[in-house]
Formats: C-alpha cells, sequence, structure tokens
C-alpha cells in the first residue's frame, strides 16, 4: 500500500510517497481503507523533527485521523462489519491507504458525510468536544471565548459550543477569518492583529479555548469570571512568559492543559465513547459541520503542508486517495 | 458585648477589646454566643489593612471562624434549637461574644470536641476538605503534597487525605514540625529550609495542595504527575514569578484556585452541606482531629497575633472568651 514516509527531518520535501506493508489487525483491531486524512499543525512540527509519534504508533507516516471503510476484522470485533464507514484519531500512520485501530477507538461516520468531509471530523471535533465538555464543562448559558476561532478545532468548537447553549466570542488576526466564523454561529469575533482581545470581550467570560499559550495567559486570566476555567490546546505563541497568579486565587480560577496526541488507549476509547453520546448526535442533525478549507490529492501532500505553514486556511485542509 | 475591634490599621496594638451591639437574627439566621474563635493568617493581613472583609460582613470586627451555642433563633429557623453547639466560617465578626449566621453555614459540633477545639475546626477543615476533595477530587490510592504542612489547613489536611485514603508528602521549613505532623500521618516529610522539594518527592504526586505560590510553581509543575492537580491557597510567597505553561500541555494538568472568604452564602452553604456527609463523620471518629498549638484569652489577641507572626506555631491559635 502506499503511504505519507517523512525522508528525514525539514522542510514540505521531506514528505514523500512511497509503497510500504500493509499492517494486520490483531485482536479487537479493525484494518481500516483509508479514503481521506486531515492535517494538523503537529504534523508540521512532526515533520520538522519536534514532535515524534507516541510509542506505540508508526514513526515516520504521519496523520493523526482518517476516515474510510472497514476492510477486514480481527479476532473478536463485535462493534463493525466488512464496508462500515469508520473515522477516528490516531497518535500517527493515518496518511497511508490503510491502517489498524481498536474497534472501540473508531466512530461512525454519520449519514450526511461523505469520506472526504468525514475525514476532518476527528481532530478539530474531538478535541473542540472534549475541550469544552469533558475538560471545560460547559453549561447552558455560559460566554465562552475561542482562541484562534478560524481553525479546525475553532471551527468546530464554534458549532459545538452554539449547540450547547453558550453564548460564543472568539479572536483571529484575520477580519475575513471572523467573517467566515459568524455564519457558523460566532456572535462576537475580536480582530488581534492590532490590539488586545483584553478590552473587547465586553462581560467576563466563563470558559476560554486557547491554543495560544504564554502571550494571552494574563489577558486571559483577566477576562474570566468567578469560577471560570481556561483550558489550554497548545502553544502557537510560546510557553514561557511572566506569571501572575493573583487572579486564579481571587477569581478562583482554573488552568486546564490538554493534549490529543499522548492519551493511552482506555483515555482515548473513553472520549470516542463519551463523543458518541454526545457529539455523533450533534453531527447527524447537522448542527455540527467540518469546515474544510480545501481538499487535495495525497501526491500533493508537500503543497497541503505549505497551505497550513501560510496560515492562509479557514477550516481543514483534507488530503484525499 | 465585648468584640475584638480594629482601630486603625497596623500592628497589633491596633487591637482593642470595645463593647458593641450585638446583632438580631433576621430570617432563617441564629445568634450564635461564641465561646471561641482561631487566628488565620488573613486576620493579619486584615490588621495591616491589606485584606477589607467582603461585603456584608462587619469591616472593624475580625474573626473567621467560631464555635459556640445556639442563643436566639431568627423567624423560619429548621435546623437548630437554642443551646444547639455550632461551629462555623464567616467573612468575618467572629472575634465578637455573638454573632448571626445563616442556619445553613452552622455545623454541628461533634460531641467529642469542647467548644475551644471546635474553634480551631472550621477555616482549617474546611479548606483542607473543600481543597482535597471539591477542588482537587482526591481519590484513593493517590499520592498527594501539601505545602506548610505544619499549618491549619496541613495538619487538617494530612489528617483528611490520610483518611480519605492517600498516601500524604508534605513540605515545611522546619525539621520539628514536619516531626509533629508524622504523628497525623504524614508519611513523608521534606524540609525545604536548604534545598527544594523537586528532587525529594520521589514517585510524581497526583495533587498538590499550595499557600506558597509563585516560587514553587514551576516545581510543582514538575512532580505532578500526568492529570495532576495543583490547588492554590495562598500566596505567603508571592503570585508572581516566570511562567512556562509546557508541561501544564504535556501532562494535562490542571491549576485550580480556591479562596474561602469571598464565597457567596450559596457557596458556602453547598460546602457545608458538602462537609456534613464528608468531613464531620470523620471528625466524630477522631480520624480528623483540630491541631491546636495553644490556647489564648481574646484578651490577649494582640500577643496572639505576636505568635503567629513568628511562625513558630504547629496548628491553630485559639482565642476564647
Amino acid at each position: 500500500m502506499r503511504a505519507v514516509v517523512l525522508a528525514g527531518a525539514g522542510g514540505p520535501e521531506v514528505l514523500t510517497i512511497r509503497e510500504i506493508d500493509a499492517p494486520r489487525p490483531a485482536s479487537r483491531q479493525i484494518l481500516v481503507r483509508v479514503r481521506a486524512s486531515a492535517l494538523n499543525r503537529a504534523d508540521i512540527l512532526q515533520r520538522l523533527g519536534r514532535y515524534p509519534a507516541p510509542a506505540g504508533w508508526p514513526s515516520s507516516v504521519p496523520g493523526l485521523e482518517y476516515a474510510g471503510e472497514v476492510a477486514a476484522l480481527g479476532p473478536g470485533v463485535a462493534r463493525w462489519k466488512v464496508g462500515d464507514r469508520v473515522m477516528g484519531l490516531v497518535g500517527g500512520g493515518a496518511q497511508a491507504e490503510a491502517l489498524v485501530v481498536h474497534e472501540d477507538e473508531a466512530l461512525p461516520v454519520p449519514a450526511r458525510l461523505d469520506l472526504a468531509d468525514a475525514a476532518a471530523v476527528p481532530e478539530a471535533c474531538l478535541t473542540a468536544f472534549d475541550a469544552l465538555t469533558t475538560r471545560g464543562r460547559l453549561t447552558r448559558g455560559e460566554r465562552v471565548l475561542l482562541h484562534a476561532v478560524g481553525s479546525g478545532v475553532g471551527t468546530a468548537a464554534v458549532q459545538i459550543a452554539r449547540a450547547l447553549g453558550a453564548t460564543v466570542l472568539g479572536t483571529s488576526r484575520s477580519p475575513g477569518k471572523l467573517e467566515q466564523a459568524r455564519a457558523l454561529g460566532l456572535e462576537v469575533g475580536i480582530a488581534t492583529r492590532e490590539s488586545s482581545f483584553r478590552d473587547r470581550v465586553g462581560a467576563p467570560v466563563h470558559l476560554i479555548v486557547d491554543p495560544i499559550g504564554a502571550p494571552v495567559f494574563a489577558d486571559n486570566l483577566a477576562v474570566l469570571a468567578p469560577l471560570g476555567r481556561l483550558v489550554l490546546l497548545g502553544f502557537l505563541g510560546g510557553s514561557r512568559g511572566e506569571l501572575d497568579l493573583e487572579p486564579v486565587l481571587r477569581k478562583r480560577l482554573e488552568v486546564i492543559g490538554t493534549v490529543m496526541r499522548t492519551r493511552s488507549r482506555e483515555e482515548r476509547a473513553a472520549l470516542v465513547e463519551a463523543a458518541r453520546s454526545g457529539l455523533v448526535p450533534l453531527l447527524e442533525s447537522g448542527a455540527v459541520r467540518p469546515v474544510i478549507d480545501r481538499y487535495l490529492p495525497m501526491t500533493e501532500i508537500a503543497d497541503a503542508h505549505r497551505a497550513m505553514e501560510r496560515d492562509e486556511t479557514f477550516g481543514k485542509i483534507v488530503v484525499v486517495w
């Protein structure tokens, strides 16, 4: 089978398409014939040699999410049959024509989505769903602030938060992305290229989902309401800066880190289980839809990386076999 | 009635004993004849003019906790009768011969405790109980690290964490306090006058309860296990320092601020309700006992402050009418 294989660490030119052996499903695993995958910032870090795959996952084949059909069953599989349409998150290896996953870690693809669209769902929607609900404990009527709202996670989080009854505020450096996010349910869009969001949030917010990190940490704490939660998803702006814990205590805030890739199989299965009841119905009803910037053939994976690095996309880049 | 009254802001000499009008219980309030109160660091900050009482509480009469007997009932009180022994937390005013509190905010004094001992229970035990359980989500078998383990909250937390099935580690600048804490259930005592606790914790810990703040923040994050929680109780060492959020994300940590005094009446009542079932039985069985350094007459309140400022105490200073 073909796969994207990293020929060393470096620029997009290290991404090659090669023939490798197809994996075989072990006990309770399914073999998935992958039709599409989508890009994540972690793919760029991995390509640069800064974010190796966790133990137990392919180290030289990138790809953190997939959609496809079940092609074969390992012993003891109860949940799926050959031909079922599935999607999911993996620790690596999704940018290949086939991969094996534990049956509990796959989600059904809703009938209204084709597989190219479904490939854009897992990382963005599961990360947003987990950040908003399990980690962030969002409740109806709360105000939630989403940084980098034009990203894959951001566009998923707008829709999920809105569907859960929240008022959604979001930031982006690009006024154009804010305009697009309004169509998804964003109520207050704040362009941050010229000034901080701090004075433009208005009433305090109850939950923040932040992939930026240290540069916005103090302002995040400043705009949170008492008992507010800041869920950290990444450090696009770096992790180091000045610390002042005073508002954490005074307002009894919570700062909550979350990352998907290093989770154990049990944790992934628990998240997928929560998503079966909490997220899949939102996808089935169309309340939440994957937001896709463009589709590219898998053979143009290098161009896909270049587009993501230019930060010009709104939503996900899907790569299709 | 007599009360401790702040004659301005400053040293212990601003603490005076004066006659003031006794309060009267309104709807669902009880009038408590106070027999004893206990000192808290917040009393010192308030005396210095740096920590004013929250709105709705006496501004010039200090005292955050009390034990006494119910002396009169306001309209609609269902939970108590005159003569019942009660204890509790207040936003201020406990260092007076009487105070009024909402009936839902008082706890029964266990039979094995006299009122002078019971006065040392509320702030230390409720803070420790809340930090460990509601905020920190301690579960049986976890390792918990308590900073300033010789403090009132520290000595309560050792016993509660131990009773809940945790392995308890603690730090103190004083080897003598660590020795005393061992008798309460402390398993690993770490003296921090000369070096950091970071290399002496051993296996990672799941929960930290910290009243120190910024100076130990990075080391706290370093010793936490994946999904560990850091509950911040205070800033004895200050709130400002260097920030590196990297471990928060990588290990999916939670940093949780908590403070008792600014809570709303509803929140106080909810905590007291949780304590009725989770904490009072531990006090009744003797699994958790208030740790009292000394008893002083209320008329020696200035000396009580001086003793606390010298940081020479192990457990609480109780002041008695």
